[in-house]
């Protein structure tokens, strides 16, 4: 995972091809700030690959937000 | 970070304070799966401390949302 004191944008450029969310082990968010103008979105891939999406796609959007209202939940 | 081949889940409670969204280096979402029921969000805070949050809690939500939109974008 990117290190919290990493000092530039860790994306290059971010994935075009929608990827579908049950190959996605987990997704970071890194908010924008001095080390990079943008916000990222990085996610890895159950295969361990990680990938930058592009935050204001709207298929990555509906990927967090399912993740975050998924409601197996057994709270 | 948690492992993406972790096998349990990786909060045990979540933070019920409020977090300051400029406090948060970067966020971790990791969905509910095999080896959690539940989806799980992991805030890293810029002095390194990571904190669970609750992914239902409005205030998480907003973060999340706040950084995936924040628009100073240089695309």
């Amino acid at each position: 995972a990117p290190m919290a004191g990493e000092l530039r944008c860790q994306c290059l450029q971010t994935e075009a091809a929608v990827i579908h969310p049950k190959r996605i082990a987990h997704v970071e968010l890194i908010p924008e700030g001095p080390h990079c103008g943008v916000p990222e979105v990085i996610a890895t891939t159950k295969h361990g690959k990680k990938v930058c999406l592009d935050p204001t796609a709207p298929w990555v959007k509906l990927i967090v937000t399912k993740i975050m209202n998924s409601k197996s939940n057994k709270l």
